[in-house]
């Protein structure tokens, strides 16, 4: 298929919503209070294999881990600017099964592919930038808002994308095949938590990033961020079903393993002990959880990751 | 060098504006009238080689292909986000040079890095989303308004691009030095044309598009957008110095080699007989100059390149 035919067939999968924008040098978008603007890139062989990911997985990621970002400010979703970086011998049947992906997960969170550029390259390299919008600045919420006694709470269950990379790799002796697939899922399709960022925004969080690291270095760049200290017990990190089994399978200790495993694209934040409650029913109208994990503290800026007694719980080897 | 080690000599590259912006999961920028995006990326061994292109030319044309899309509208620069897919044998020292040149060109047009995301991939490939910005959308100048009885004129000169590549593989037997650099910087440091592009949208262009494939391409896109019969006189492009030269050393006619070639990022837009004074005006002060190549007339949407005695100029095999 010729690039322009290409470019003829990826329009025919995103559809008519946003054509028009698509149409000419650049996308022209009436400025709506602030915009809250990200770029994110998937590569192949480093962030997706096409033996563990279909094509639509992987534009599926690529869009999530970008609006992963809005989510993480509060801020609601607007547009995505799409580059596809195609090797030849991906075929355009794969390449159209890529943005079938991602359009999916634009129709489903409201999100308008507004531009884009498709390229030859010699690996499959996909770049999203994503554009939201917030009434005002204000209502976002940054990574150094985070103050002394603030409590640090997480969404959802962690360790889950990883120990689903895992067990496609056949570390999954034992394990149901419910759960599985669970966790596979997690791995193959983060879900950006739009909602539930806006929520815990108006809910007064005071600080908020997205795991995509792992907690122990994302709490950390929160941690610094905000001047202060963050300890995290790592014993309360709330696990997906399945990561203790997998994480044991594969001789690592499952908190630990939740820590650093990353790609869950929960949100990690903190609030006032005052905020608390209206924290956790935000969350739960939104259809989530809070775990709350510990605690923020005068001292140096940076992440104490602690056991039950209060020990420092070192990450052997672990760069944060 | 690690990933974090990367990122914070980067930051160190790009220095202290945008920094604040650069620092959160997502950029925050106050609307101010229309936001203007587009995204272009350059992928190595396609779009630039290092043989050809030093590392920083390379940074310097990801950020000028993706500016000159907002040259194209009228809109004035605001923000780059900027994605790096680095494999691992590049070295920290080129991707920091890379980083160097697009930084050096965001500093020369006021651009403000304003975000970005560094990967390991398995091929060097740089995407760059820029916003720009217009008090209103009605002062942005799209594919789509030329009107029957336009003249259709281009900015500079064309070939020169082209002409670059073919100097630097050796087709430059005869030619100056001087016009032989000329040809390569061409080349390897396009310039986008953000002030022409404003002044000429002031000035009542009624259509425009960056000639970034060739004329023969862009003006096709403009007159199918445009829904008319776009004429071009292949024999009135205006050639780079020493275009006609390095074209007939290589067996080509030279306006076909101008008109194909692309990569110039030269303006190509319609206006109106009444405005014909007030966009060469407009240009002159931008310190640029217009050559009038043809018009605009009822018919089917498409171009037609005809020779000096209007004859069709047929371009054998080119896709346009």
């Amino acid at each position: 298929m010729r690039e322009r035919e290409l470019i003829e067939a990826i329009e025919g999968v995103l559809g008519p919503a946003g054509a028009e924008l698509r149409g000419d040098d650049a996308a022209v978008i009436a400025g709506n209070g602030v915009a809250v603007t990200s770029i994110d890139t998937v590569a192949y062989g480093f962030h997706f294999r096409l033996d563990t990911h279909s094509p639509a997985d992987a534009g599926h990621k690529a869009l999530a881990t970008a609006l992963s970002d809005l989510a993480a400010m509060g801020a609601k979703t607007g547009q995505a600017y799409v580059s596809l970086a195609l090797p030849p011998e991906l075929g355009s049947e794969r390449a159209l099964e890529l943005v079938g992906g991602l359009a999916e997960l634009a129709r489903e969170t409201g999100t308008v592919v507004a531009g884009g550029d498709v390229v030859a390259a010699a690996a499959l390299v996909v770049s999203v930038a994503v554009t939201g919008w917030a009434d005002d600045g204000d209502l976002l919420v940054r990574r150094d808002g985070a103050r002394v006694a603030d409590r640090v709470g997480v969404t959802g269950t962690l360790g889950g994308s990883g120990a689903g990379l895992l067990a496609l790799g056949g570390t999954d002796a034992g394990i149901g095949d419910d759960v599985r697939t669970g966790l596979v899922e997690r791995h193959r399709r983060p879900q950006p938590l739009l909602a539930l960022g806006q929520a815990l925004a108006a809910a007064g969080v005071t600080a908020m990033i997205d795991v995509s690291d792992g907690v122990a270095t994302d709490a950390a760049h929160l941690a610094e961020k905000s001047g202060a200290t963050v300890t995290v017990e790592l014993g309360r990190l709330p696990l997906d079903r399945g990561v203790e089994e997998v994480a044991r399978l594969a001789g690592r200790d499952p908190h630990e393993f939740a820590a650093t495993a990353g790609d869950d694209y929960e949100l990690l934040f903190t609030a006032g002990a005052n905020a608390t409650e209206s924290v956790e029913a935000a969350a739960r109208d939104a259809g989530s959880s809070v775990t709350w994990i510990g605690e923020v503290s005068e001292g140096p800026a940076g992440l104490t990751l602690v056991d039950a007694s209060g020990a420092p719980a070192d990450l052997a080897g672990h760069e944060h």
